[in-house]
């Protein structure tokens, strides 16, 4: 049978998502927990990647199983085998037709700035820390040049090994609360580094080194060499992915 | 001539507040950093000593000096000598009668819970994890007990060291923000352990276990044997202190 499981964590102290030989992954933290649990090798694919520092809110994967254990054997079994930064937050049966990334409609994504003159303290490894004054309406109003289908080579990173570049966005906001500034984006999906790309050029538009204009520019230039930096991976969090509602997955994951 | 700082940090990585000859600690991280930047030794006195694994928001120090340097100095040649889990917010000269612990007029803490059925993996450090679903409207009513001047031996740790164990809690409130229940309380002074022995008792109140005039009765009762459990350090925040308008200090930690 096909089990899906939604999947919290925390990047900072792992390689990244994708299973590696050397080194700390989610996806080797979490298949060594569910092959403790099945009694046997456990595969998992997932929504999305993510890169390291990177954290997770609702990542959802899939995998195969022959072993008999009520849903709750699987979350409950899964986390007292998981070390602390991640947990598994539910199971839920799919058919075999259902595909953690294929079946995806959407993935979602967030990104937390801490915007004031001393760098963060506490929840550092959350946000990453912007000393300049930005200005939330600007990056909202810029970051609106991205809504729809694009080529977005101009946010792509050298390593993406994405067939092409296009990619549609449903939403992107940008807003402030208190000292935090926040960057959310949904899209069908996303080529390698887009949103901490996107965030590196929605930057210099906050502080007002470049006019509102400039994210509409790039976009139209698909050139990544003149684009902002990279923004930092501990701001950033995927969300989750979400699926139509037939799957019959949790409210936060389904459309 | 004096003065006064506003502190952030993340209480995990420390053995406390209060310097020890034996491992890392705030105060000792703290007054390493102005050593240097003031090139002599200094001693720093605090609003509100926290145990280990308890967080500060804004902890407020003063401390005596004759080195100069502007206020901008302190607060950035400070952050550059601390560990990332300690951050120097702003600075303000204040006179020479200023205490950071005789001047503060109340403390605020707030305790953070996890209530759900799965343990957290993102922000476990500043998290309570309960299991068991929690009623906030009958903690918030168990709560209003406290409220004025009263005698809190049953909420007293045994290491305390306090001459008298009376105390006025000026505020106190439950409330739910989602999967979390928060706990707010105001109160002139703390005892050892007691934000942390309120919580272990208001937990049992929360899940139905106990009525909501256990409160009370724990309260006139004045035996700590018979309360809850002390609830573990990693959800508990000192939020800061509050001093009186004339003093000058920045609105979060003024009356």
């Amino acid at each position: 049978m096909r089990i899906a499981l939604g999947i919290e964590y925390d990047g900072t102290g792992f390689l990244g998502w994708q299973r590696l030989s050397h080194g700390a992954t989610v996806q080797g933290a979490l298949e060594q927990a569910l092959s403790s649990v099945a009694a046997h090798p456990v595969d998992v694919t997932c929504a999305g990647r993510t890169d390291a520092g990177v954290h997770g809110v609702c990542q959802v994967v899939h995998f195969d199983t022959e072993a008999r254990r009520d849903l709750r054997g699987w979350t409950l079994g899964a986390c007292s085998n998981l070390p602390t930064g991640v947990a598994v937050l539910w199971a839920h049966a799919v058919p075999e037709d259902f595909h953690a990334r294929f079946s995806a409609r959407s993935r979602r994504y967030r990104y937390t700035l801490l915007n004031r003159p001393i760098r963060a303290a506490l929840r550092a490894r959350y946000v990453t820390w912007e000393r300049l004054p930005l200005d939330a309406g600007r990056m909202h109003a810029a970051a609106q040049a991205l809504l729809g289908e694009h080529d977005f080579s101009a946010f792509r990173a050298a390593s993406c090994q994405a067939a092409h570049a296009n990619r549609c966005v449903l939403a992107v906001s940008v807003h402030r609360s208190g000292e935090e500034v926040v960057v959310e984006i949904e899209a069908n999906a996303f080529l390698h580094h887009m949103v901490r790309n996107i965030v590196g050029s929605l930057l210099p538009i906050g502080r007002g080194e470049q006019p509102v204009e400039w994210m509409a520019e790039l976009l139209a230039g698909r050139n990544r060499d003149v684009a902002g930096p990279t923004a930092l991976p501990n701001g950033l969090a995927f969300m989750g992915p979400r699926y139509e509602a037939h799957w019959g997955l949790p409210p936060e994951v389904s459309q």
